[in-house]
């Protein structure tokens, strides 16, 4: 059976402290999706939000290539009928195909936070499911707390599930709502839940509570589900939703189900764009996507990858669209220098005497506390002056960057004057800034956009600071990591220095002489 | 049988991309973990790295009170008696009373990688153990790529863990080096190995490739191993090592095992406290001790938190340390607040209206990037102005402090000024530093110093930077954290701005003024 994917990055991903999403954040996200692949998108609950009512509205032309839009909500309530809830109306307003309908199936909740009985929570379900197929709608019911609820009342759990089947479910999905399940329990549950329900289509809907909710998916698929609810990054409430973007690849590429939807290739790229439109960085360590996840350090590590690829690692990272990374440090070796140098001059070899001295040079570089791994654009700039490819853009003459207090009226506390030349001009300027570093930014990116009005586009997203030694507190040495950008391309560079002003605008300098070489090898290729 | 928790953090964990330790965090780490009760701490492969033996050397006389060190390295090498190898050697010599020697059990590596014959490398595992057996040490043998092994070749797979075993290894190490495995068929491998072995202690090391590694531990445990490696927060190489802060909770409080090592309900501040040292912060989502892992939002759950505390909440947060954050309520943390001013304000109840007012204050410092878990002084010093018992020593009236580039001949690349004021006498003065910090630090003993002479003694031991958004980059906000010490105590203060001047100025403040406060209650005791 096809395995159908199911995201719910605009629903229970907007759960996510700190998220929220725009209208046009919401189309961009479905968009992505659907290029993807995905099955399902679940886009809001119309009932409870008025915005998502309005998502709903203005999607209501949109032409999808392979998702399906889908409205959130809850059964009906008590003493009321189903006709007449308000919440049953908004899902039929929403104009979806799909709803996802969400029951309680836990006892406790059912009496304790519903203040239902037993009985009244399964006509509501029964009812509810019932009535949305009667209006033409696929139905997928989501089995509210069902994983606490069968470890406390198994009976009751499966005749929540029963309700639901026979009011025309075209799903049951088990949902692990709190999250505190583990792998074994969720196989032993699913398979049973599976062989109670023949030939119906099983889901999982999983929260990452236990650090579990990727492992507790694949272990459900593999006891029977066919159907897998999550957010593509993985945000969510809390600890966040079971992460698509982990379990796609696992499922596709180790787990031997080929017939799942989504064009792995695109996996990276999507996480990326995802995650840039919710405002939320890939953390470097995340599986598949992240920038460390092929990464290599140890030089025997290097060696033996370079020998036979997959001798320490688990996939080509083509297949999700990432790339093999290999990182400089002390303990990496001449290999690693060799093997990321290729790119940048690939007529080196080990023997050639530039090979020596870049390696000389980085170890003395690396003694003095700057560290390479991160910061390819420095790394680049670094091989290009010693092969003597580099011609710098500008000249810099001075800086003065001051930070005092108390802070002047209607004033910010700091402020920074450069002078900078480009081909014997010189300009000098001024800036202020919430910190001397934001002031020497702006100033510099003033007088450098005198002569390169292209550096308008470059912004920094990321700026690091790390002590490099603790033994002399403030008098002692720090790194700092700049990331950038110019909408397209990102670049980290690294400065060092005792003076945290000295040390950042290093790396500035390096950021922004990084993008004007990048844009001479574009010019040069025109 | 007991579960043994071993830490890898200082050896696997020190591979993480921009992770590096200096000497004082491998100590401060070392008693981070031992203090929590992990059983095992594996500190450094000797052989390969100086440092690391450096470390051994200087940590020879450290006494713990849970845990035994442990050094990491390779079996010897091929064509070489183990006696006269010099990896073996160094293993000896970092003279911790464990060892953990790795070894091949893929046959892909041995043939394509080490270049060696099967045969030989069982030889080198067997001699290598029983070497090291030989002269007294614990030894715990990790084979490399065992799972992938075992997929390839099963049968030589075990007869790497026989060699083992025959040599003498304490316990047998199942490695996913490569993190490319799911729980499905750990669970399978590591019973196949716990039923060819009885008697043997088991152990897991697993990679997080897949976003599994906590699963596959669990999971390899529910299948007979007993032995647990990872890293206390996670880190490593690529997607990282498997989480303890994630396993021991999930066994501890879901899967039954009680005896287990470590205290639950240090696991928060372990994990902070190692982050911090790491450089790292923890993310919000992390479960069990991220600030969002118990987090609600307003309505419905707080609602039923308070109806049925566990019907929305996998755990309850103090069992790990952790608290409940009602995201748009204020009473959260207020049991926390409490004990830890119990020891500055033991008048203090939960209904004084101070204790309100601190939280409200906190809540306020909170939201603007202050974090006070490790700055005790800080902390302190807040609660003491809030209820009225701090008087201030001195009054700042003014500062001053810049950088400049070209450093002029002969001197610093800053200066800076300071106005302060002592029972209404002024002292003005300025000073020079290797950063403006420095500088500032400086000028503001030498004015305080006219007036507290006791301050001479006080000086810097850490100083640590964090920025606080990475939305913004150099606009961001900064929070440093300060490490004081007057040769006798030691104590650490924060301070926030988007200045990074400003920031450190504050922590500078508060540290001076904290030991000011320790002599008067010093002399008031006398």
């Amino acid at each position: 059976m096809k395995l159908e994917i199911f995201d719910t990055t605009l629903r229970d991903g907007a759960q996510t402290e700190g998220v929220s999403f725009s209208l046009s954040d919401k189309f961009a996200i479905v968009k992505a999706l659907d290029e993807f692949g995905v099955d399902y998108i679940e886009a809001g609950n119309p009932g409870s939000n008025p915005k998502d009512m309005e998502f709903f509205a203005a999607a209501s032309g949109l032409k999808l290539a392979n998702a399906k839009l889908v409205a959130f909500g809850s059964t009906k309530r008590k003493n009321i009928p189903v006709e007449e809830d308000s919440n049953v109306a908004a899902l039929l307003q929403a104009g979806t195909p799909c709803v996802a309908v969400f029951g309680k199936s836990w006892d406790l909740h059912v009496t304790e936070i519903l203040r239902a009985s037993l009985e009244e929570n399964l006509s509501c379900v029964r009812e509810t499911v019932g009535f949305l197929k009667s209006r033409g709608k696929e139905v997928i019911f989501d089995a509210e707390h069902f994983f606490d609820g069968y470890k406390n009342n198994s009976e009751y759990a499966l005749r929540v599930l029963e309700a639901a089947a026979e009011g025309g479910a075209d799903v049951l999905v088990l949902c692990d709502t709190n999250g505190g399940s583990l792998p074994l329990e969720v196989h032993e549950i699913t398979k049973t839940v599976c062989e109670r329900f023949p030939g119906m289509r099983i889901g999982m809907h999983c929260h990452n509570d236990t650090g579990c909710a990727a492992a507790n998916t694949i272990i459900g698929v593999q006891a029977g589900a066919v159907h897998i609810q999550g957010t593509f990054t993985g945000i969510g409430e809390r600890c966040g939703n079971a992460d698509l973007s982990v379990i796609i690849p696992n499922l596709q590429l180790k787990a031997g189900y080929s017939c799942i939807a989504g064009d792995l290739k695109k996996l990276y790229d999507t996480e990326i764009k995802i995650s840039e439109i919710t405002n939320l960085s890939v953390p470097n360590s995340k599986p598949y996507v992240g920038e460390s996840a092929f990464a290599h350090k140890g030089g025997m590590h290097i060696d033996g990858v370079d020998k036979v690829p997959h001798s320490f690692e688990h996939i080509d990272p083509c297949l999700v669209g990432n790339r093999r990374k290999f990182l400089l440090s002390e303990v990496s070796g001449k290999k690693a220098v060799l093997l990321k140098i290729r790119n940048i001059a690939p007529e080196l070899t080990k023997d050639s005497p530039e090979t020596a001295e870049i390696l000389e040079t980085l170890k003395k570089l690396e003694h003095q506390g700057y560290q390479f791994e991160a910061a390819d654009a420095s790394f680049e700039l670094l091989v290009k002056r010693i092969i003597g490819k580099f011609e710098p853009h500008f000249e810099l003459n001075m800086y003065k960057a001051s930070s005092e207090f108390p802070v002047p009226k209607g004033e910010t506390s700091s402020n920074a004057m450069v002078k900078i030349k480009v081909d014997g001009k010189a300009e000098t300027t001024a800036a202020v800034g919430n910190g001397p570093v934001h002031a020497l930014d702006a100033a510099l990116r003033k007088a450098l956009s005198v002569f390169y009005p292209e550096l308008a586009s470059v912004h920094l997203i990321d700026y690091k600071v790390r002590v490099l030694e603790t033994g002399q507190a403030t008098g002692s040495g720090v790194r700092v990591l700049i990331e950038s950008t110019d909408g397209q391309n990102k670049w980290v560079t690294v400065g060092v220095s005792t003076d945290i002003i000295q040390a950042s605008f290093a790396a500035l300098v390096d950021s922004l002489e990084y993008k004007l070489c990048m844009e001479d090898a574009r010019r040069n290729s025109l």
